[in-house]
């Protein structure tokens, strides 16, 4: 443990985008050739193309551990986070929302280059939200931009497996990471999605077996990871594997094991579900502020499921209402 | 009348904005010192300065007739669109956005100059919408953005009342209630806002009286323009001044008068009112949409207040549902 007493509850870093966001069916998705429910990457070309066939969107700031980071400051929790965004108009709207919330944002926009990030998320009357990727600017978030004090002044260092795909980041991954435990802190990681699971499988089992203290991963990730069949199996199989792991199971709840200590939360009941983008970043946002908050790891769970229950009633990733006082009634 | 048929049923013309929508409560109103429940313009400075105090916002296309504009063609009807953007990435979620709902929009953003417009909106908790636009380059829309063959083309030209804020757009109404009327078509006018109408009321007052068939105002706006105390006053004011005044009451409804027709129609009840911004330009998308693919004026009220109940209903000024299946539904 470190000497000093940490002054940010957690420091995230990851993809810095800005979501588009559109109602599509099911019969769009197939036209068009798109994997229901996962995260695709694609190119500047493609992005457009598939823009012009989009419906009319919304636009609202996104990135997976921004998501998360928005919601434990919006649970009343300190946060930082690194992204890279360009000095275009997109990326003021994304530095705006992510310090309007309360979270430090100091990286600075690149300044040529490709523009800020995009996310064109397609979602279907089920609710569910798929995603296609434009990387833009991100990818030049690199170890430079991961500052070694904010690491270190946080409790925890939350990272999503995203981060992976683009060079320079998954360089920052891993400075953050090494950073965060050389100061005695620890290291939180979000598998993000099963497609990207299966795209680094062997270095993601690595870095949940030696490097990650606390893992969130929803059902299909977990059990991409561990290339097993049912969700019994992947609970067996990550028991052991990092100290605290998350599995999250959409309607089902989830499931919080730490050591002999297992917990099964269920899901707050939602009366409309509009839009699943954020379930994810937000029961992520409420464990990781319950954890770093004196909360047992049952509440934490509770607090996870009840930030992942605002998000799904609306459109977008980000909270719509103050979660700090959602947290207060749901607890009385 | 034209002897030409109609191939567009409306064209608009408006200022081209994107909208910026935060939550906000009445503390923070006073503390800036907005006024509200109105429709302040603000320079770039100003937009700055207020931006930076807002909360996490999300982007949505807006601009009152393009608004509506989007609304006829979420209806089914044929429409066309004129406005100015910048070629920003602000303005590229413009043109998407229109033309993605349906509606022909073929104004060549500026390439040089300011910024596209954008209205900043704070929605209070009882979802009353306070609006500061800093208009960009939507005032650079003039004479030579009507294009005479697409308004001789249109049953109806709509014309928003904001236009009369920028010299060059207000040529650009003119030209268009010109052409239309040298082309046997109909103009129609929205009040747009009553301090608006402070601002140009000896104007509004010729306009409606001369030259102006249809008339959209709410209870604020049409009391102003006729300086009187009362709705029944501001009623009999208008009777006869133009060919149909649609007057808004918010939950109260609409009253539509066309000579000794009087229709009153109640608002369509909504379950939870989240924004009402963008009602007024709803329901006048309903009511156009009516006129010109042949309903009664009463129908059209009903069609109007339909659309209304949608947008208001969700953050945001366009529609999130298909209108034209909502009517359906509606009418069985």
């Amino acid at each position: 443990m470190s000497d000093k007493p940490a002054t940010l509850d957690v420091v995230g870093i990851g993809n810095a985008i800005v979501d588009v966001l559109a109602h599509a069916d099911d019969r769009f998705l197939e036209d068009q050739g798109l994997a229901k429910g996962a995260m695709t990457l694609i190119d500047a070309t493609e992005a457009e193309t598939l823009y012009a066939a989009m419906g009319p969107g919304i636009e609202v700031s996104g990135g997976s551990a921004a998501n998360t980071m928005a919601g434990i400051a919006s649970l009343g929790g300190k946060g930082a986070f690194f992204g890279k965004v360009r000095d275009d108009q997109l990326g003021q709207v994304f530095r705006h929302d992510i310090r309007a919330i309360g979270v430090q944002f100091e990286t600075a926009p690149a300044v040529d280059g490709p523009s800020t990030a995009r996310c064109l998320i397609f979602v279907t009357p089920d609710a569910q939200r798929t995603m296609q990727t434009y990387l833009g600017a991100s990818v030049e978030l690199g170890p430079d931009e991961v500052e070694e004090d904010t690491v270190a002044a946080a409790q925890i260092t939350y990272l999503e497996g995203y981060l992976w795909d683009p060079p320079e980041a998954k360089a920052a991954f891993i400075k953050a990471a090494e950073t965060a435990h050389g100061a005695g802190r620890k290291v939180a990681l979000t598998l993000s999605d099963s497609f990207c699971v299966d795209r680094h499988r062997a270095e993601f089992r690595d870095l949940v077996d030696g490097h990650i203290d606390v893992l969130f991963a929803n059902e299909d990730e977990i059990l991409s990871l561990y290339d097993v069949p049912d969700f019994d199996g992947a609970l067996q199989e990550v028991r052991g594997k990092c100290d605290i792991a998350c599995l999250t199971r959409s309607e089902k709840g989830s499931v919080l094991v730490q050591g002999e200590e297992v917990h099964i939360v269920d899901a707050v009941p939602v009366e409309h579900v509009v839009d699943t983008t954020g379930a994810g970043d937000l029961y992520a946002a409420g464990v990781l502020f319950g954890l770093t908050n004196g909360y047992e790891l049952a509440t934490a769970g509770r607090i996870g499921a009840i930030c992942a229950g605002e998000v799904i009633g609306h459109m977008g990733a980000r909270p719509e209402v103050a979660l700090d006082k959602l947290v207060k009634e749901a607890f009385g």
